[in-house]
């Protein structure tokens, strides 16, 4: 039997639990839903009235030299390809993870013209999904995305898969791909690995270049806690940088921008991937969000995600018995840094838990999904989570009406 | 003889002067890059540091429904939407104006299949006419960018114009298209017309409605001063909206976005020109300047500007007398809210004006550029920039060493 005091001592012995003052969180929350928006990094805060006030109030236009937000794209990129293990230059933040796919995915079936399929697995996040659908829709040339079961897609490679394109961890269940033997797969077939990091970034460490890997993206709003719709990130493989002129060619990943040349000439490197002018007070608010999350030992963080996860699920499982069922995989190495539970009755599930102070999120059909930002959630976070959901399903307070009302965003 | 004294009796009969307390505007600076970056909107500061401690710090993920996070690039498009003449669900808020070319230009493409052209004028925005270039490249059906000199595109329409792609408002010279006419030239030549309003929402009324525009595209940062990279925005005649599935096919685009499906189902109307998720904490600023934006009647924004525009072109050609040539078309009604005069040596000059205190800017080869954003802009800003001006050049100032380094930005 685990106790609260179990978690008490955990949180005690934490070597990360200084970084939880780092973070706006509201008094009396449990906030288990990092892995949709991370909570606010209190450097960000500073920075962004900083940006407003001194760069774009005061310094104007100037500040595109002087506040150095012509390179910040670059600056933000290289940051983040520490996290994934990429080198300098080979990371760039830009636009939404969607549209990097979109720029990703037609590298890599450029790269290999002679075959039309995409291959994904099923219960993919959704939008690289339609991304690629629309991108396969738009070249007419009989490309198609072939999704088949998950644990399947290593062995439905074939001479015509074109790019392999896998969220590394799923959004749904958590379940983690092994992003180095499936790249290798991969490249055996002759395929490219395109790999969605949305769930990865910040929370685990991932080495790209070891494993491989031809093309990445990620958000800048999970685990980075960048904010709400912090412009995502993209990654590609030195070696394909420059074998592609990517087709959203706005006038940032020109030669020379402000040469206003009449013709496109794609910049050298990992600039050709910018397109458009970027969002510059979103975008600061994530380079201060990377600068604490760079503080923190990225082992310790995967350390502490897989003890605080496997926590909460024995923690779920002693005080809510069968009502749930856990969806994520039970053993900690083959997970992200999130742990879903199905429920029926899900949604309003979760409701009531919201309406407790535990902030998780819902996923259709009944998933409850619990992320756990190991930078600000305690183990005692963690404890009075399960607490609450087995509060929650015993008192049977999911069944009261207010609670199985649709919003907007679920 | 115009004189000082001409100027303050302009302002003190300026009926838009007190938006002037209304913007963040640095002591005795002449701001007139407004068309480059627009200055902050005081309720600006405010509303983000509303999104980053209420919305996000506090409201974390519940944000995206309790502060209406979720349908903000409906409610700021529907803002704009009052500024060019489009009505509620024609216009959203999204990406960069870059990324948005793309969308329309391929929905403008797909409409009109066997036609090959892309017709525009040389010396358009370059980014437009790059994202050109990437979606022909591409699509690999042979589409071309055909571009003519400014004033021949009416002629040059022809039965293989599928799109003409242009810029309102010259982004150099401040010359001004007629949009209704051309469009209607389009039509006659069965093209679709795409319009680039960078340059003109916010500094001059426009009715696409009544030009029968088809699609058009903007800029959140210039006139509609929604601060550094604010997120762009696009138009789709509602006759157009549902006739094509635009190829950035991303999740917030879908019918259904937080059903998950596996396809994508576009969602109706203007909606599907969705894709990833919005940067909230720039388009939070955005809106926040639109609220002033919209308090302002544009029929006296564009008179002001017209004389505004006026005042300073006599000033400097008083001042300066032949030092410089004037780029921007003499008649106010043929140009947009700038004037551009050209000088061999302008890169130079326009650092050397900066180092005074007056911001304009430099377009190669030879371009100083002056924007007069209505709002915010005084008689006695346009005096006192051409004094400078004036004072630069009979002292010969630009000749200085320090004013001929290149920035990364000029």
């Amino acid at each position: 039997m685990i106790t609260r005091n179990d978690a008490l001592r955990l949180d005690a012995s934490d070597a990360l639990a200084s970084f939880r003052d780092r973070f706006v969180l509201p008094d009396g929350l449990v906030y288990l839903d990092g892995n949709s928006l991370g909570a606010l990094p209190k450097g960000a805060t500073a920075r962004v009235a900083e940006a407003v006030a001194r760069e774009w109030g005061k310094g104007l236009v100037r500040s595109w030299n002087d506040a150095g937000w012509i390179d910040l794209p670059r600056r933000v990129g290289d940051k983040i390809a520490r996290l994934v293990g990429a080198g300098p230059g080979e990371v760039v933040c830009a636009d939404s993870t969607s549209v990097n796919v979109f720029k990703v995915l037609s590298a890599a079936l450029a790269l290999r013209p002679e075959r039309r399929t995409i291959l994904s697995e099923e219960g993919n996040f959704p939008t690289d999904l339609y991304v690629g659908e629309g991108l396969a829709h738009l070249l007419g040339r009989g490309h198609r995305i072939r999704l088949v079961p998950k644990g399947a897609v290593v062995h439905a490679l074939d001479t015509d898969t074109a790019a392999l394109l896998l969220t590394h961890v799923d959004y749904r269940t958590g379940e983690r791909h092994d992003l180095s033997a499936v790249t290798h797969a991969a490249h055996a077939a002759g395929a490219l690995a395109v790999w969605d990091l949305a769930h990865t970034a910040g929370a685990m460490p991932v080495d790209l270049t070891a494993a491989g890997a031809d093309f990445a993206v990620g958000c800048g709003y999970k685990y980075l806690c960048g904010g709400p719709g912090a412009p995502a990130f993209l990654y590609v493989a030195p070696r394909h940088q420059e074998a592609f002129r990517q087709p959203l060619s706005g006038w940032l990943g020109h030669a020379e921008p402000f040469a206003f040349e009449t013709g496109y000439r794609p910049a050298a490197g990992i600039s050709r991937f910018l397109c458009g002018t970027p969002p510059i007070l979103s975008m600061s608010a994530l380079d201060a969000a990377l600068d604490v999350i760079l503080e923190a030992d990225l082992a310790l963080v995967r350390e502490k995600s897989e003890t605080l996860t496997s926590f909460f699920v024995d923690a779920v499982e002693q005080l809510c018995g069968d009502a749930v069922r856990l969806v994520s995989p039970r053993v900690p190495s083959l997970r992200g840094s999130q742990v879903s539970f199905s429920h029926p009755d899900g949604y309003a599930v979760m409701r009531a838990l919201i309406a407790r102070g535990v902030v998780g999120d819902f996923r259709a059909p009944d998933v409850l999904r619990f992320g756990f930002a190991p930078l600000y959630v305690r183990f005692t976070d963690a404890w009075d989570a399960a607490r609450a959901l087995a509060e929650v399903l015993s008192s049977h307070a999911h069944e009261r009406p207010e609670f199985r009302r649709r919003a907007a965003v679920t």
